[in-house]
């Protein structure tokens, strides 16, 4: 890295710091409509840095009545080489049970290290990281060593469904080279990776609807049927206590990793036991025996039920049998499966499995493919050399089990392969409590992001 | 009934229905802590009212610090009369889902000739037509006809667990020859009706833990075990689709109701379609089809769920396994089936049924015996005549598949039996949205009860 840039960088850290701390006070969570307002700030905020850094053409973009703005920014004064389109999510999860947080979700804290708040790592702690890499070429330099392109969304946590059809109807104004997604982790502590396999998602409702209203359990208990038992039931015939999936045709296209990438896997420091009862602290992990862990996380679809509404679950002892429950139950796809097909298959099966005496609605709430990068890209080896300068390891190479749609977006309409490289670590808590951000990797962050433009450039 | 009595409480009819709607506008719903100050409202409007009509020794008695106040009133000055106990509940069940409320469930409202609010029916309305029928006598002679204790209780819909201290603890105070308890209903509109059995009921929260905090089912969805899962797992263990319940020696005990008393339910004019179609509003009934459906509401022993706590239920799409999940599930039980046994039973297949990797607690918010009263005694013939006279139709037997514990707690504790009067209708939606008093039902119980007062006097 150049001299001035390196020394940028490590001048401004407690600066850049304050920076993301601003942001992170912003509670821009895009599940809950009442946080409209602070989606709409954080965009703004984030606009306005990149419009005050020399950015151009500086955009927050507007969608429909419900939708969350994109912000676009450009700046192609670089004739001759590449163009990188930077990518990462402004909006955050909810912060439900809000009583196990240590401290509050968005009055971000350093403990041991690292940043604790909603949306640290996940991932306003890393769009942040992108906008203050390209904003030190500005500050040292002038100009960038490549054309860049941001392209940041509020939807992510939501299915993002606006970025895909602003992807979809702006190919020529988003055309790049190559994406960098700012949105993974490490696989484990000082060992820099990137991500080349992402699982899809489809994330649905299933409603079970039985009486005109809510009964009581005593009058009506014994012949009424109940939406509960009948969710229970259906579930439990969606997938197996073996892990296995019981929707028929549901495996059908599933391709398995190739040996070379089994193989590799095969080597990463994955110790089995931590992973059960540091990562996640059970006494058991479950899932598909014939298959390993790492295999099931990130090359084997998955379902999983995340919450039963309706019925009675306050203090207390209601004796209802609920007129209507709804379960949120997704599957996680990896290649080759179609999530219009696994749509298909999983309406016409819960038709199928629908106890006597009650009405199912399917509702689908989001959906995208799994996606797979190539190794042996010249982004990727760029990403690969960046991260090793850095961080002074080798660079290895995972999948991810979650899911970027916007990589599948980016692939389908711009034909732009991504580089996901993200600064992350496994125990992070996102989606949970106490998120956190390990401070170093912020800092690294701006600065492995800067060589990699700079090789780019190079 | 004596002419005085009759026109008293024919020339009061407005101003028992304005009473009751001041004592239905105190939103006393015992679940919810934040209504405690409503509770004790409620109490002491009751005991206010029972002092100002010519009761004695009135008590709005404290119980332990989360406890409700029950409410005590006695007259005792008819030497050689019969003692008779008179109970109620003054406690309300929650009001969610409030949007289905037609009118506002605390702003009592005439339609179609019914008393829409909570806790018209379930025990409000029937509490105050106690209190206003004896109030009849004093007003028109100045005494009653039988010795009169009032025991009213504010946590009937949370377990009644202070009536049950109290009864244990003070056997001598409330000692009475039987028990009027006006909680229960008509078999149908204008048939006069006695309840002569209750289920019993245990309540509980089955509780699954699986991981030390949420995880994200992108990450960790494949290998980490879901509590959602495992409580569904679980329920369908519990009870089968066939409405059989699975824990070993459950059904030991079950007696069945005798060859007569099977014989009368055959009469009772019960339509199997209607009660489908109209009453429930479901496309099929389900439970044991070896027994019909009066059977399975009445004389078999049922388990439900009632809600599933845990994970993310709002709206959006958050991919959460959640690292905890509860179930709220009762049993309802029958003669002669034992709580305590029943406990035992679940709590250990429970445990055995829990999945790997999850672990499970149990813990019991109430429970009751099921109890059955006899048909032949003075008590009951003369509550029988009460409501022919009043109806001018024959009275009816029945069993209710709810429970009232304190019809078990008075046999227990005080050898009294109770006599079940009650004046709801079958579509009264208890515990549900718009529930609502039959207006015409609720000035025909309060000469009912002074009726069937005089008869026990004579």
């Amino acid at each position: 890295m150049s001299t001035a840039l390196f020394d940028y960088y490590q001048a401004n850290r407690e600066k850049h710091l304050q920076g993301l701390f601003e942001l992170l006070r912003i509670p821009s969570i895009s599940a809950l409509p009442e946080h409209k307002p602070d989606i709409r700030r954080a965009a703004e905020s984030l606009a306005n840095d990149l419009g005050a850094m020399g950015m151009k053409n500086v955009e927050v973009i507007e969608g429909k009545e419900k939708q969350n703005p994109l912000i676009y920014a450009e700046w192609l004064e670089a004739p001759g080489k590449p163009t990188l389109l930077l990518y990462g999510h402004y909006d955050v999860q909810p912060v439900d049970p809000l009583d196990e947080w240590i401290s509050p979700p968005f009055e971000p804290t350093i403990r041991n290290n690292n940043i604790y708040a909603r949306g640290a790592v996940d991932d306003k702690g890393q769009v942040y990281l992108l906008s203050k890499a390209v904003e030190g070429f500005f500050k040292t330099e002038g100009k960038l060593p490549v054309n860049v392109k941001f392209l940041l969304e509020g939807e992510e946590e939501v299915g993002g469904e606006f970025i895909d059809e602003y992807v979809a109807a702006h190919p020529d104004r988003l055309k790049a080279d190559a994406a960098l997604v700012c949105d993974t982790e490490f696989f484990g502590p000082e060992l820099p990776t990137l991500t080349t396999g992402l699982r899809g998602l489809v994330y649905t409702e299933l409603e079970a609807r039985a009486a005109a209203h809510d009964l009581h359990s005593g009058q009506f208990g014994g012949a009424a049927p109940n939406p509960m038992q009948a969710l229970a039931e259906m579930i439990t015939r969606l997938k197996g206590p073996d892990g296995k999936i019981l929707i028929p045709g549901f495996y059908k296209r599933v391709k398995r990793p190739t040996a070379a990438e089994l193989a590799s896997w095969k080597k990463l420091p994955f110790n089995e036991k931590n992973f059960m009862k540091k990562e996640i602290g059970t006494t058991a992990l479950v899932g598909e025996k014939s298959f390993t862990v790492l295999e099931r996380l990130w090359s084997r679809p998955t379902l999983e039920v995340h919450g039963i509404r309706g019925g009675f679950t306050g203090e207390g002892a209601k004796t209802v049998i609920p007129a209507v429950g709804t379960a949120k139950i997704s599957m996680r796809l990896v290649p080759e499966m179609n999530p219009n097909e696994i749509i298909r298959l999983y309406k016409s099966y819960v038709k199928k499995i629908t106890p006597k005496g009650i009405r199912t609605a399917v509702r689908i709430l989001s959906s995208a493919p799994a996606s797979v990068v190539s190794t042996d890209s010249r982004w990727i080896a760029a990403g690969a050399e960046a991260l090793e300068q850095v961080f002074k390891k080798k660079t290895v190479y995972m999948r991810s089990g979650g899911s970027i749609p916007v990589v599948g977006t980016f692939q389908k309409f711009l034909k732009t392969p991504s580089v996901m490289m993200g600064f992350g670590l496994p125990d992070d808590n996102l989606h949970a409590p106490n998120e956190k951000f390990h401070l170093p990797n912020f800092y690294r962050g701006i600065e492995t992001v800067g060589r990699f433009l700079e090789i780019l450039g190079g």
